[in-house]
């Protein structure tokens, strides 16, 4: 009896060890992939700009782009 | 010419988001085990420090833990 | 002389105690004026951007700004 | 008017990189506390778990460290 829930814990904690390295896998990929576009002359910092812009609603971030023109206006950021 | 540069840098960004898309479908899935974990009684705080434990070499546990009870009780943690 | 030691670990752990007490007192204080400027109308999270921002040389952040451009017309963002 | 709603936003930014500079300098200090326990022997990250539990209440703690050690105890952590 206490062998079997010490069982399900055990498996509840090595699946979350098999989607952890997953993950890291992953995330390595994704460092791969900036690191590839760093060699071809890429910012890989201004790139994940992209991706955040491009997972906005269009209309969303054209009315943020132009909230933050203001407010860049306002502070004398040209 | 510049065309196969707009293609090469959407190629980059798109490989990206899918592998961004991939890492939020695992993390759904990290959250599911701790959430079927919890329906069954466990504590998904404590299961992640387990994790954490089970990532370390047993010797830098050992002494990790030591070092720990040292400092408890010279501050009266008991 | 033990004594002493626990003395040190303790006098340690209650300066840092204090200073992360601090450090939050000022994260409250931050929060306020984001608070505030919501209040009469300002969007927190551009307010942000402009803070992050004003933290950069304007040669890098103009620079940044081209190259941000590029990208968005490349990938067609306007 | 448009002028005093930007000295508005101008003051408001402003008074965000006063904190955020003073947050910076705490977080500076409590780099150097740590520096000073270390250059006496101390293991930094185990006092920031110290700092942790000291947060929580006595029971919290007790019943935490208990539920740690039957989670350990199942996985074969000793």
């Amino acid at each position: 009896m206490a062998e079997n829930t010490d069982d399900r814990l055990r498996l509840l904690i090595e699946r979350v060890e098999r989607l952890e390295e997953e993950k890291k896998g992953i995330q390595d990929d994704i460092k791969d992939v900036y690191g590839e576009a760093k060699a071809v002359g890429y910012d890989a910092k201004i790139m994940r700009q992209i991706v955040r812009l491009r997972k906005m609603k269009p209309d969303d971030r054209r009315e943020m782009d132009m909230i933050l023109d203001t407010y860049k206006a306002a502070l004398g950021l040209d």
